[in-house]
């Protein structure tokens, strides 16, 4: 299923012009690797090809018995009809070794690419979703490496593999009875993993290809933009939805950046206080010196309208790439289930198919009464822990005043070190609750999933995050205290993480990266496989979205009382997008990125974000120093300002919802060509039952 | 095209069953009205027929020539491929009376229902989009008068007739050069209507079907329910649509009645003074005796909970009907522009017809810029004359103190006066201008045109009703006074309603139809033609719709001051069905009523107030003298009821998010219907291109 290189350049290829464009031997060498007479065959002749591109590679354990391995071969081999993934496989190194390297022919490709939905280049030019049966009105349909991303080829062999069920009564050949019995449509994937015998199934990397990205993502001298097409084609649609928010976000930071900058230095008297602040050592200050008033109110409203126009502008941004990489008509509904969705075999009313169902009163149910009120306990222990801190802390203060002795200020420290204890116990607890929650929720489609197991990591994320400024905004109502607390949490967060992500990294590649590249000078084509299997599995993006928010809500919920805020935030992400993309790149294994058509949970986060920042921002525009000094110079009481502020909120409130009202979330053009979908597939269906 | 009625007895007919079933002759009744001979031909061999059902009438000038007349008939009879409406036309009694009479074709019908997207019973029971190539397999479509409801037929006359465009260089035979030029693709119709040519298009009633439908819904002894298919069958989508809501929201009104009694009566010490306040004729007591504070408290919460619950119970009710109804697939996106629409000619680049082009960009900038502004601005009217009213009305009491003569005492009535000329006169020219920016701000879709234009009349109406109550409850901060006002309006209200809606109807029937039933009885077959002609064009549902609004503002923005508002309503309600009813049977023209998926903006507009309730109930429960009594017993300062207050607003409105976010918009058996359609034509789509 490989042709040769050479006819790439006919034109139509924006998305993977930067690809191996230079090098033309990039995928032979990477083929080369391993030894192509080893393939299984491919059962269809249009499939037949010279040279077949390793996709995934499958981990085995140590100890796998020959006739384990070979017989998960063959259920890779053969077709679906007869119970196997139509992929192709080979036994790596040598029939004894413990991998096995996953390769897709043409046509089990093809018909993956209308499953997922995932819409191509029709000979028109337009994004059509990809039919089988139409294949041959699409560009580039004979040439797989053009056709469809890396990224996609390497999805599709993970979610046949995932879709590999047991017949009635299968063992599996090699395993002790006590673990080897298959129930009749059992996941063998999931069955092997736990068994023992598969160890880890991952994406294999393209040195070449990935050579090429590099460079033009962060070690070369691209400074302004980064190479979002290429970055989705190579890792796939999460990882290029991630890295396009963040570079949307960046720039989205200008103008607040700009504002803080003009209150804090231009402005008569503006905010010289908090540049004070800044100059002297990350915070420490006790002087109460906060913007003038005007520029306060400035500051406030300019964020709470900006944060709406960010998340409707990155809709829009947002659905124009999802038509552009074709993910706007995903099928996800209509496919089959999530591997992890069990229940009674049925015929599902919607596609007629057999399958588990499950009914979606129950799924609700579940989520109401059980996993809701569970989220809520976890989010009082939270608020429990902190308020014991508080407590401890006054206690031990107490105690050693009274005292005094060398014990009693040691023990100053322990409410402090019983707190970082607890959070991380419950945090600990709580992650496993959480994915076992939304496992029991049983979701059927992934995406569903993916945002259920999402909201809940991040609500107790956030709390933890915020509660001690929350706390101190709303309970203790200290301005200059959540100022500090502000200021030093942003310097530590951007130390910590500057620390984390570019300088481990970099002491990371320089100490463990040396010894491969010397073995993969002594046999290249045999250590870049085991090079891959070394690295740790990718964690996900949850930290980088976590990291995100988290600024968002800083920048958001308290910039008035720190205007210099989105500099430094800005500052932080500039330096973010290249750690992150060394990150992903050098220093973990490749993940599998499902196609995806937006950035999930997350956009509803920061929406939710911004309007809670309302909030929190009238209020701590009432809690100022200088505004009640205004008033009461005004002559205003203090319930009717109050008043006002309430009144303020609640127009800003009607405000950002009539913009997110009015801004459409799509731009005309994706309308129309979704129209155009929507017309045609009607007319399809009067006329097809001719 | 019309059967015998013989056959209708087969068993499929759920949504028709009620009409003329008892009396076979019916429709024959009201086709002998006119000679079955003088009908133009069809044009199509299945659509000959032996009787045709007249369906709408044309009502033309007293002067029309003679050759006007015959062009319009050949006009309405010549096919659609040569720009006529390939209707059937009838010359009424004779060829120089001033009346046509339109019927449709079978084959016009089936035609139009494919281009409106109407959902049909499908041979295996199913409710499927309309194919005219698929004819076949959808059940009854022989029979139109079983396949399409008497609404849907007449509608589709209109629609049809509305889509009369002009040839270039076209001319009105018998109308003066000045007048009856047309432009090329001008709207026939319309220009007809401007020139003075075609007074009123106005469907005709089925006298036999209608007598079926009252004893059904409210001469009978039907008590509990509404014949909602009948009337959905009789009168379209709009109407149906409006006394399903009618009747939901009126059971729906019986949980918070129920609460209001118990707390009224039941409660020890709970609201006695109210019940004082409704025995001593119509609220004109000064006692300030409010129900205790649990009370006030239970009837608040249950209130703001209760609208959120209804609506969103509404929202799947509606969406059921819809289904049940086959209008879940309209696609009106997808057809011809509203008559009214202009714009450059171009391709639609979702249809690929011909048709004017407007860009939404600028239709938005002309809402934005142009149309909010001046709504704005008139509500900034209706708050200046309230202002002017309170400010002349004080001034003249002081004068009337000052001087105390007999002209004095007449001037306190001026500012009154002067308020109801100014508002009168404010809501003329305000309904002229909402409905010239409507128009000019260019909906390509009916719905879009409606929705925009009811939004701005509600906006003024609602704010004309309420201004006086808010401006007493948060500017005046009176409560008594607001529990006077509110007690008065709902009793006079309801006087006023049973006035308008019951007696003078029923004066009006026995005075003015008494003459037309003796006409009748000398020559039935042509005065009943002439008696709806005698009748007003129906005035549309905006009046009953800010009716229902307005009692549910009453409901839900004050409820807690005057616990009795939903037994009073609930009172009202039950005979504004009949009368409603009686309204729309006897005293009006039918009117046209478009194929409709909901209530629109309405939904809309009932779901704001329930946001808008959770405010005022919360600033009512802050003025109440007991909650005020309450607090200082307790030692809360003022400011703490206060910011406690705003926290409980906030509780509650998020309460009511997640209540709406969670209870799903359509019943689980409409979304698997809704989904199997959107599969099948994914899958359509697919197929096609073979």
């Amino acid at each position: 299923m490989m042709t040769s290189l050479g006819d790439k350049g006919e034109g139509h290829r924006e998305t993977t012009a930067l690809l191996g464009n230079e090098d033309e031997g990039s995928v032979q060498t990477q083929t080369k690797v391993l030894n192509q007479g080893s393939w299984t065959q491919v059962s269809c002749p249009c499939c037949v090809s010279e040279q077949v591109e390793p996709l995934v590679l499958i981990q085995l354990s140590d100890n796998i018995q020959p006739v384990t391995k070979r017989w998960l071969i063959s259920l890779i081999e053969v077709p679906e009809r007869d119970g196997g993934a139509a992929l192709l496989a080979h036994p790596g190194e040598d029939e004894c070794g413990d991998v096995i390297v996953v390769s897709a022919p043409r046509c089990t490709l093809l018909r993956a690419t209308e499953d997922l939905g995932l819409c191509k280049k029709y000979h028109n030019g337009d994004m059509v979703a990809f039919s089988y049966n139409d294949r041959d009105n699409f560009r580039n349909v004979d040439d797989m490496q053009e056709f469809l991303t890396l990224a996609e080829r390497q999805y599709i062999v993970k979610y046949e593999l995932d879709f590999l069920r047991a017949q009635k009564g299968q063992k599996i050949p090699g395993v002790p009875e006590s673990q080897g019995v298959l129930k009749a449509r059992e996941n063998i994937c999931q069955k092997l993993e736990k068994a023992g015998v598969i160890k880890d199934i991952f994406p294999l990397h393209d040195k070449q290809r990935l050579t090429d990205l590099c460079r033009n993502w962060y070690s070369g001298k691209q400074i302004w933009g980064q190479p979002l097409d290429s970055i989705q084609a190579y890792f796939g649609g999460t990882v290029g939805f991630y890295f396009s928010f963040l570079d949307f976000y960046t720039w989205a930071l200008v103008p607040p950046a700009i504002l803080g900058l003009v209150l804090t230095f231009l402005l008569p008297g503006g905010g010289s206080g908090a540049g004070v602040v800044k100059e002297q050592a990350g915070g420490v200050v006790e002087v109460d010196d906060s913007p003038s008033v005007s520029g306060h109110m400035v500051q406030a409203v300019f964020s709470m309208l900006w944060s709406t126009l960010v998340m409707e502008f990155w809709k829009r941004r947002s659905s124009s790439l999802s038509h552009r990489w074709g993910l706007l008509h995903l099928a996800e509904r209509f496919a089959e289930p999530r591997p992890g969705f069990h229940g009674t075999l049925g015929i599902n009313p919607v596609t007629g198919r057999l399958e588990p169902l499950f009914p979606e009163w129950q799924r609700q149910l579940r989520v109401g009464l059980v996993s809701v009120p569970l989220v809520g306990f976890f989010l009082g222990m939270v608020v429990l822990g902190m308020t014991g801190f508080y407590h401890g802390e006054a206690l031990a203060q107490g105690f050693h005043q009274d005292s005094g002795s060398l014990f009693s200020g040691a023990l100053l420290y322990l409410p402090s070190v019983a707190h970082i204890v607890y959070t991380n116990m419950l945090g600990n607890v709580y992650r496993t609750v959480a994915m076992q929650l939304t496992e029991w929720e049983n979701h059927r489609e992934e995406s569903s999933f993916q945002n259920h197991h999402t909201t809940k990591v991040l609500l107790f994320t956030f709390f933890n995050y915020f509660a001690v400024l929350f706390h101190i905004a709303f309970y203790k109502q200290d301005l200059p205290l959540l100022r500090k607390r502000l200021a030093s949490l942003l310097i530590v967060t951007q130390l910590v993480n500057q620390c984390t992500e570019v300088v481990v990294p970099f002491i990371v590649d320089r100490f463990f990266s040396a010894p491969q590249k010397k073995q993969q000078e002594d046999d290249p084509n045999v250590d870049k496989l085991r090079a891959q299997r070394s690295l740790p599995p990718f964690p996900g993006l949850f930290a980088e979205y976590i990291e995100l928010l988290v600024q968002f809500g800083y920048l958001s919920l308290f910039s008035c009382v720190y205007p210099l805020t989105a500099v430094l935030l800005l500052l932080n992400n500039v330096t973010e997008i290249r750690a992150d993309a060394y990150k992903i790149c050098k220093l973990f294994r490749k993940p599998f990125s499902a196609p995806v058509s937006n950035i999930g949970v997350w956009q509803t986060a920061f929406e939710v974000l911004g309007f809670v920042s309302v909030m929190s921002n009238c209020w701590l525009l009432l809690l100022s120093p200088r505004v009640r000094e205004f008033c009461l110079e005004g002559g205003i009481s203090g319930r009717n300002i109050i008043l006002f502020a309430i009144l303020v909120e609640h127009v800003l409130i009607l405000v950002k919802m009539i913009l997110a009202f009015m801004i459409p979330d799509e731009p005309d053009w994706v309308r129309i060509k979704r129209e155009q979908i929507e017309f045609h597939s009607m007319q399809a269906l009067g006329q097809q039952k001719l």
